[in-house]
């Protein structure tokens, strides 16, 4: 396929030129036996009948931004969905709807991106769909993932299983990739560049679950950020959270930029971080080995689990305040993901 | 939640909007248990580990249409996909990319469709995720769908296992979705409204499985038509395929109008037909079973799978003549999906 080609509308057509389109582009990416066969539905075989199942669809605006692009997000975010549930992702689907005279060199660039973020985290995508609208119909790519993941015997993680006592820890900075793409989408430069966290993060959970360590919860802070996901964990735990302001790591970069715009870092989405809450006597165990990944390698311990402030979270200052830390209200950066 | 609201950017922020149009919208209509959780992934149990796995995006243009509109065309397009695999389909995904400003009770007509269909399909929507985009950025709904579905033992259906000799079935009239959808978007009126033939076909295909016949090949010829269909399981079954069109069911609205605007009705797209290939010898009890649902009642005998013509499909015309049916070229009716 010549790379200099567009994407016109009878590329969505089911005909000649959406197979042509599968034959050429996707198939050498993606290629796996399922894939290959090419049928209606991928026919797959799972290793445990106890499996996650999540989806999520990916309109970030710029489509490249520092650290990734929306083919390496639709592949993460997903990961990172299953991962969440103590699963191991094992499958993924990817539907493109794409705006006519969308160009091929570019979308190939973003199927090379899920080529490796799915080959880092071990899935393999088996299946998909192509629609393509006019233009002026659509903001050039949106990517839909959804994912299967397996569920080892004796797993039971959710947002509602935090308990009394229990340690908080997260697996380090927060809001570089929301900054990274807001930047990059209004044209903000800095003298440091702030770069999208985006990774996958299944590596990290399953070293904690075959270290036999007990889980509660676990909660990537995505839209909405670390106080929307902690808020969720509170409230469907029926318990409070207390945090440290002092604890979370924050870069200098990112504080500055939401300093001068107005932004709260505690809001801000990240694509490769994570939540977990477990007993206090575990965390120290699990902290050491958050922290011997990549990905994890700036975790910490930022709070706990209390009895009081039912359904709250609180933030513990670096002033030695106390403030209730709500969800997020309002919409302060539209399309991060 | 006021039925006059329109969606707003928050809707999509993973904020109190988003929590808040999650709680008042989707979990009333798609109520289930592992839904209920809210959490990054569904859990789910499944009774086989064989499964079928798919996915499709829906960008229809109008949402509404005679016969359904884009919910119903979202749960029944990912059921046929499954059933065509010959599985059981269990569980769906859903995921929304709705333009800010898009009417609630217009967003809740389309989940109240995805409701009905879901439970006739007796499928759960477990999963999903909502993004909202500015408005000119999308153009009002578009609606993914993946599903999982279970293979029961010693299934093994595909488009690349049509052997010669055996008998090609159509479960009915072909054209009528794509010609109401296209209508509809141009504003056509005739004297008989056609309607699209929008259904889940799960049920069918359960009934030929519980019979013991035996099927090689099942496709929904859904874009690109039954022709192109045809072409795909002619070329990866190696087989040439021998089609009678006077066996083809075709309304006689549907051939009014392609002939007014010059479409060929093989071509065009249906969303409740199926092609079955299978033994000559277990053809006439097949037939019979789908003859007895009301989305087969109309079905015919078609055609054969020949040694000769190989990987190409045959139109013994009404005429007397023969016609090579190629796949379709370039794209006669975009977003009728």
């Amino acid at each position: 396929m010549a790379s200099l080609d567009y994407i016109r509308l009878d590329h969505g057509s089911g005909g000649k030129l959406s197979y042509r389109l599968i034959k050429d582009l996707f198939l050498p990416h993606f290629a796996n036996e399922p894939l290959k066969k090419l049928d209606d539905s991928a026919v797959l075989s799972l290793s445990h009948k106890k499996v996650a199942f999540t989806t999520d669809s990916y309109v970030v605006d710029p489509l490249f931004f520092p650290g990734g692009d929306i083919g390496k997000l639709a592949v993460c975010g997903t990961v990172n969905d299953i991962a969440m549930s103590g699963a191991v992702p094992v499958y993924i689907s990817a539907g493109f709807i794409i705006e006519e005279g969308f160009p091929i060199y570019e979308l190939e660039r973003i199927i090379i991106s899920m080529e490796k973020s799915a080959a880092e985290a071990v899935v393999d995508i088996v299946t998909g769909d192509t629609k393509v609208v006019p233009k002026g119909k659509a903001d050039k790519l949106f990517i839909n993932t959804a994912g299967i993941g397996i569920i080892l015997d004796n797993v039971d993680i959710s947002s509602a299983n935090a308990q009394i006592g229990d340690t908080v820890i997260l697996s380090g900075y927060i809001g570089d990739h929301g900054i990274a793409v807001m930047s990059k989408r209004e044209g903000l430069s800095y003298k440091t560049e702030i770069v999208s966290d985006v990774a996958p993060l299944h590596a990290i959970i399953e070293g904690l679950m075959q270290s036999g360590i007990e889980i509660h919860s676990l909660r990537d802070p995505t839209r909405g950020g670390l106080a929307s996901s902690l808020n969720e964990i509170a409230a469907k735990s029926n318990v409070g959270i207390m945090i440290e302001e002092e604890k979370i790591p924050v870069r200098k970069e990112v504080t500055s930029v939401c300093d001068l715009l107005g932004f709260d870092p505690l809001y801000v989405a990240n694509e490769g971080k994570f939540i977990a809450v477990l007993p206090a006597c575990h965390a120290p165990e699990a902290l050491e080995i958050i922290k011997t990944h990549e990905y994890g390698k700036n975790a910490e311990i930022i709070g706990e689990v209390t009895e009081e402030h039912k359904k709250k979270v609180i933030l513990n200052t670096e002033i030695g305040g106390k403030r209730i830390i709500d969800m997020l209200t309002g919409e302060q950066l539209p399309r991060i993901c």
